[in-house]
């Protein structure tokens, strides 16, 4: 699961939760497509168009790529899923998002897992990276992988030269490689993201969600952008017509040129990410606590187990990510959402009295 | 393609087209649903409860059936889909929904057709109809067959005693029914949905859409009601987590309850569609006109192809269905859906002027 399940321990049970579990922008829905909401209902009474061309122009005016090599999905998953289905086998990275190995078990594609190294910095935090000379190894093996930038649950982000090598390997190889960038924003990173190498790299698939940074996950939307058609075709082919509804496609025209929302999430995320990491090191219950590029944070408890935590968090009205199911974490991993100011203050008096 | 392309042909031209295309309720979107907006909007900042809870208890209650029989897809086009993907070979009727077959062919499974009959009727209207021996008969040679109720394009019902002895032959032989009814609120008739006979045959798949009755199509929501958890179980493992947006959830909440639609739809039905067959039978442009159950007619043009006359009613301001794409049908073949007596006037006004 994506995050901590606020509708079991909370709403259905008639209480507020404080969400630290999902990893959802705090700035909440932007006001672009607020208002944009006429216009959504107006067409609503409206198959979309099946083309979706007015969110192709959007797009393409976004990205400054050709409108022709989007993909669009239901939400993210449904690109991520279905291009994993193209392949026969997969090298996936331990840990990362659990929609990675369970699409690739639903489709029947076999699975290679690789782990991610960790060091510790000169701050005190903790980094996992990867070892990209392996990784070039153990892509010998599969037709294809799938990397996070920046990944999740730990915040890292790739290095790009790197990434440059692996990707000139598997396009003299035939292989495919899949880069999830649906948190790439929070990185505030500009020249972080790999969509402008698609063009040059047709073995590339690059995935972006609207859902996370623009606090939207119930509009359900996200792309995918590769010049290879034979890739389009095989994903496009597998989707349902009318795939994305009516008022995802008016976020899609209103929010991704919402410069005062972008200014202010800047804002949130410059005054609050390295705080926050700060913060949480001082507390004793966490043995480590992870430099990220995203908006959540990856910790190791002390002394503590994860569920237990999680039950004492949930106690005191907090829903935090119970991290131990992750492949390649252990009992002792939760994670972090980054919240406004005022909800992470209360988080940390939460953990002073725990 | 449902029905004509409104945004090729009209608004991305930037011109409005009355459209008798597509089969939406013209009443519009529901009072209920836009007073559910803000909650929507409130909701649409968090993941949706990824086990839609009180999207199963809204269906449940308004069904009459436990909440844990029903399938939920992002639009009854997933539904069919995924049903359609669970078959090793499948019969379809002709003509019927182009879906149908589209889905069989992306999942590889092999098409047997069986052509509707047609009689004319006493008042000189035309109808399609099942000849459910010989159904029975080409069962036989696949693992299920899938029959919509009302069909599109005629809008004839399955007549449910014949289809009970189908239902009786499959629960026997281990094939399975897919029953579309995704127009049965058109109907009218009470008791012509097959909903309730899915606790007695495990065999029988009953899909429904809210997005055409209650004008809706941009929402993208419809559900699949079977008993049988194998059927469930393999439908749902290919579908992705949260496939329903958090607009549809709330859609669902309001206006299946929504009293005051239900009741000026059945109005506007009730005045409306015996009226408006009766007057295209008195165009000589039009050679059949078939009865009908949905909100649409189906017809069979005079001298003059069904290209031709879309050409001809487009440069007028109308798009209809050009129905000669139809396996079954013919390139004089049209479709008109049944809008407010306004609208209809003006097709008439129109069809006058021809």
């Amino acid at each position: 699961m994506h995050g901590g399940d606020i509708y079991t321990e909370g709403k259905l049970k008639g209480q507020e939760l404080i969400d630290f579990s999902s990893n959802i922008n705090p700035l909440g829905v932007p006001e672009s497509f607020k208002k944009s909401l006429d216009e959504a209902l107006k067409n609503v009474v409206n198959y979309p168009d099946i083309k979706y061309r007015m969110v192709r122009e959007s797009l393409s005016r976004y990205e400054g790529i050709n409108e022709d090599l989007f993909l669009l999905g239901n939400g993210a998953a449904e690109i991520i899923d279905l291009s994993i289905s193209t392949l026969k086998s997969i090298l996936i990275p331990a840990p990362s998002f659990a929609e990675y190995h369970l699409s690739a078990e639903k489709w029947g594609v076999h699975i290679e897992y690789f782990h991610m190294k960790e060091k510790k910095n000169e701050d005190g935090t903790y980094s996992m990276y990867i070892d990209y000379e392996k990784l070039l190894q153990e892509l010998d093996g599969v037709e294809g992988v799938i990397l996070a930038n920046p990944n999740n649950p730990d915040g890292s982000v790739l290095d790009k030269e790197s990434v440059k090598k692996i990707l000139q390997h598997c396009q003299k190889t035939g292989k495919k490689v899949i880069i999830d960038e649906a948190f790439i924003h929070f990185t505030l990173l500009e020249d972080q993201s790999l969509v402008k190498w698609v063009n040059e790299f047709s073995c590339l698939l690059v995935i972006k969600a609207l859902t996370k940074y623009y606090g939207m996950p119930g509009i359900r939307f996200g792309y995918g952008i590769t010049s290879s058609k034979e890739m389009r075709d095989e994903i496009e082919k597998k989707q349902n017509p009318w795939n994305i509804n009516s008022f995802a496609v008016e976020a899609v025209k209103s929010v991704l040129f919402d410069d005062d929302y972008n200014k202010k999430s800047i804002e949130w995320l410059e005054n609050t990410r390295e705080p926050f990491v700060k913060r949480l090191m001082g507390f004793s219950v966490f043995n480590k606590v992870y430099r990220t590029l995203g908006n959540y944070v990856l910790c190791e408890l002390n002394g503590i187990t994860s569920k237990e935590f999680y039950d004492a968090c949930l106690e005191r009205g907090f829903l935090i990510r119970n991290a131990d199911n992750y492949r390649g974490l252990s009992e002792y991993n939760i994670r972090l959402a980054i919240k406004d100011k005022d909800r992470n203050e209360k988080l940390f008096d939460m953990l002073n009295n725990l």
